[in-house]
């Protein structure tokens, strides 16, 4: 069960309106790696977390502080369309600077929110549960984690770089700070998993099956001209968990056969072999 | 520029027909973490890659190999659905067994296909290009594609117990076989750029801009009832980069302002406080 | 079976093209409220009742008003549209306000449909099904119509004061009329269907069942710091059907336990038990 | 800024697992009704609220109860998937009851969650942003509120039959219990804002503005043959804020022109008056 | 506007119900190529259409037909779901028969519509605008008229055999003849607009600044290996328009060059350039 | 299995970037007939082909030809984004010129692709799998490819008079003569299926069980108001096939019931029939 406290995590007092702006912050409140899917994925790999319960109680943890994320990006969207009116755009026939920001900014947030937040991305698509993953094998969530961290730190300092507003600048500096950590976080996490059940996902997929296949394990295949790729570690190391070498194949050879599918069955009206009778008159 | 070979990189030879099993194959053809996401994910990274040659080289091998994938699994689901009917599902009416593979199957493998594979998951919903990634940054972006291989292996696997057969589990045996070097493949590819830059995404971001809210990126804030969270090396240890020591906040408390925003304008129709004036008769 | 006659239901004839404004029009045809959305629910929803013919004769007749309502919209679209042409993009580098005006429409007015209405939002983003609902209850469903009527008129609302133009704004207070009038009809039939029913839904719920949980059936939970929540009718009245007196709890407990759940089999390849077997090299 | 306590608000106890009523759960967590839509609904009302705080702090007390439902709803479906495995399809080959089961499971519950809750809906549709409103008008996001109430209800009414495990239905009932109240609080809530403000949305909209178009916001439009529907509350009683009198247009007669739209520039690439001239050899 | 009439364009009268067979109907309902697509692919285009008379007011025409084959196969799914009921799955533990049927069935039948028809497809996958186009371009968009008759007339020819219900196949004949003929409407459509402007679409495009390119509108790239693609009459033949003949190049060579992209300013964080300057402790 | 070379097939240099241009572009990579479709479709096409080897080779052919027609596009997209940064938008408030291109970029291009192209179309919705089609009937599928051809010939038209860069005008003059041989291609091969199985799709419904709505394969329906559509030769000429000839139904009559469907079961909840027994206090 959850509780709520008014005050927001950080402080999030802009200096003045920016609709324009508003539209690109979308990008990390409602987009692929916003804040809403950190929110819904640390949730949902802490509800669904079966076994060690340390793990399921930091995903908890951050989780809930994920959901005051959220929280404060729409603040700072509300305050950066604080004072916006439909009005603007009949107004901007006449100056193009006023123009160049109706053009520019999200009809959405005049229309269907009026002035507020949205669970979309900057260009208007909304968030949906396929940005997320929790798939019970905690090494593989946790690699999600760390991606989604670096893609969303990625994405808040190229937002820094488009606004002056030191306002807005000090709330994206705590979610930076934030975002560097959790980086720092499930890179510990992920350390601690792969010294206990080794660097591959899954652990426990019986090596005997696999033992057919094995000498695919360790090669490259280098299937696009140039042998630039020769050069690094995949190509020239051994295995992370020391269990082969790595071979690069500079000339690949396919080792399937060229597949020859069966013709289906009449009511699957493939046509080929019709027998062509047209209708009578 | 590409080009075609006709043989599949590996043999794929059904034992016998399995159209329930047909549907699970989707996840791994047409899925979040399925062939089509790797060969897009890895064909756009390449295509759009900025500087070192050798990682565009890279990703170009990768990518490409995955279109073979993804013909390989669909020469799978071919071979799985060969011989299934319309008409079966009107037969399943007096046989049970029928009947429930009647029920499990996708429908659309008749229906629309008519005996092939799909861009669609293991549910029907179709691929879409938010499965993928393509950021500009390396780091992040193999991030993600470690991230991939490993939600794909682990799929692959479960996959592998619900058949026992032995056709079909020779190709699974060999995309687990891949899916383990590509797991390898991307921690070498991390290992070097972490070496390179530093283990946070971006490297670039100016460190003063950051100073103001540095405390932040060694905290871990237990927002959810309980401790257990504060054994980790997250909580113990210091970060990999060694610019600080983590520090467990056992009691957080709010930093930001209760947040009270503007009212809007008239034209918004925010209407809290409208005067009510209804229509004249 | 439905017929078309050549005339629309209202005038449109805008004084002006604006193409900026066309844009902000795909709002209210192809969005989440916009006309296919109620066009769309009418009609599943009269199509789909069973029982009363009152009901189902008044779905049908509005239903069909709202094809004709998406009829008005696209004609509404292509006289904004009219005279728009691609050659105008590469114009727009000499001019601020040419070039506002490409920055700010949908380019896909241009390149996809050719200057005519899509069935599409603001954004872009595809009408889709998951807009409407048709329940098979008639109180759901009519609610349902309420608020989308709500939204709907509120949404035009605000598109009136984006524009100028008398022609254009003659045909929005028509459609704003209408929405009065549908928010007046569904209020009409709710009402109906309250009195005969009773106001929570469903109404045939067995009351038995419930009696267990019959005493959470009148309770807030304060779970937001702050108790300004207990000042409103929810706080301090009593059921609309008698049934009950609200009870505002302001320090609630959970009633639940602590959810600890199983180790899944070792196929779901879960790992955190996982002995560590790297492969044999 | 949200907290977490480790207890579920209500107990979750499954008397025995059912993998297919797990599927069917799916439709009331990640549904277009389910939890996850009013969770995020009211969050986002509460976090763009602007204006009277007993209305903010209403909606953020009962977004953060509904985050506890959507936990409650993942340990309910982690219950019914306890010890399910991906062999089970295997063994389906011989028992028809295993087999209609394994055909009727969601094969992403094995696959792609290891057992756990997803964010979709019971056909493995992904929940998304377009599910759930804020507006920035209560009396339209209130409306939508007590609708998405009412569809909860009825979609949890119709589950409940479809099981007779005492320990899911226990769950249930208070489900139940609290959608109920729900309902009946947004019903007071709205009670509150029409007695203010007037029953129509938005109350704002100037209605020196409307007069021209008013009397088409009392006509009944008959389109569909029959009027059955000339019976109802909507056709022969007054508006309910009495400022008019429904009038049942029998025969209603189209008001607007035949719409004949303009031939477009040549480079729209229309066609249809092109002239014939093709490539020369 | 539009008018609607009770009766239905043809009749359906269902033998038995048959649930499972229901969820298969939707395909044709509101798949890709169901009824929702043509009749609002029609619609758009009629609405959009700019021009000659005839073309519209045959769009019109078959639009509106269309409306009612979506009320038809409502009315088919509502008849083949009578009498069901969630209490059905709880019975399928003991009967596998029911049992394969409860697995096969959409689950969203029982719990989101109440035994009618959804705006979604045979997996449950939502209608959307993107499955129709209006182009502006009457060939463009009559070639896709004529595709998808010929896919709604396939999948419609898959389903017949898929029931032996009278019931059932009487409506499904009336649909495939309708089909029938509008594959021939949108050929002899195609016809009198090819003969008018030649084959290519869009027609207009000026020849001129196509010169240049020109020997690339008659080349057959062999790009994958073998040739028994130069058999067919795109690579023996001479262009329909007669404007050229076809070259079938058997062993073709790339033009451009080895792209190599520009290094980004460094606040779009690409790193591949950073310098290591971890933040100081 | 693929293999890639270096080369791009044709050359791509553009003159200036242009990020604006690079928006609309990304509708012929990642919209609804982009490149990205063409090339799944034909690859998915000639991976589940059935049958004769000449149409298989020739699906490969031009699917892998496509491959490399979106690494063109991603290539065009790069150099239109060379030099641009989110610093810009900062810049543009003091500049109308820029202002405007801020506000109509994608604001993607900047903050998650770091300057490269999108799987996405000119508004930011991702490409998805529901865009193509592969249906085992040959006849059908080259339909939609004649179709995909057309609209995508037309979208690069239109975006050709959107620039006056002579580099990126090369790139699509290749780009408008191959989408023109690939129309010459499909129309060749449609011919020879339509000479060998006739022109309705499906060639194998068998005839006799159509003959009882066979009348119904002829007849135009006019249901909407005027009788322009008599003049076209679908209403005046014989069936392609010469199986009959059109009739002009100028006055349809429905042939079907009033239905009137069955009240559900009680545990549907439809509360029609509800008696109203409010919960006891």
């Amino acid at each position: 069960m959850f509780r709520h406290q008014k005050e927001l995590q950080f402080e999030v007092k802009v200096e003045r309106p920016d609709p324009l702006f508003a539209r690109q912050v979308q990008e990390v409140l409602g987009g692929q790696f916003g804040e809403m899917t950190v929110m819904m994925q640390y949730l949902f790999q802490g509800f669904n977390c079966r076994g060690e319960e340390k793990y399921k109680d930091m995903l908890m943890d951050i989780g809930t502080e994920e959901i005051g994320h959220v929280e404060m990006l729409c603040a700072l969207i509300s305050q950066l369309m604080d004072g916006a009116s439909p009005e603007d755009q009949e107004a901007a026939a006449k100056d193009p600077v006023t123009a160049a920001i109706m053009g520019g900014i999200n009809p959405q947030h005049l229309l269907v929110s009026g002035l507020g937040g949205l669970p979309t991305n900057s260009n208007g698509v909304p968030w949906n549960g396929n940005y997320i993953v929790a798939s019970g094998n905690l090494l593989a969530d946790m690699r999600s984690n760390l991606h989604a961290e670096s893609q969303g730190r990625l994405q808040v300092a190229r937002l820094y770089h488009m606004t002056k507003d030191e306002g807005v600048r000090a709330t994206l500096r705590k979610m930076l700070a934030r975002d560097r950590y959790h980086q720092y976080q499930w890179m510990a996490a992920i350390q601690e998993l792969e010294e206990k059940n080794g660097v591959v996902v899954p652990a426990t997929f019986p090596g005997e099956a696999e033992m057919e296949a094995q000498p695919e394990a360790y090669k490259f295949w280098d299937l696009s001209e140039g042998n630039e790729s020769s050069e690094g570690l995949w190509a020239t190391g051994s295995a992370q968990d020391g269990s082969g070498d790595f071979v690069y194949v500079a000339d690949p050879v396919p080792q399937g056969q060229v597949y020859k599918p069966e013709i289906p069955p009449t009511n699957i009206h493939h046509d080929l072999d019709a027998v062509k009778v047209p209708l009578k008159k």
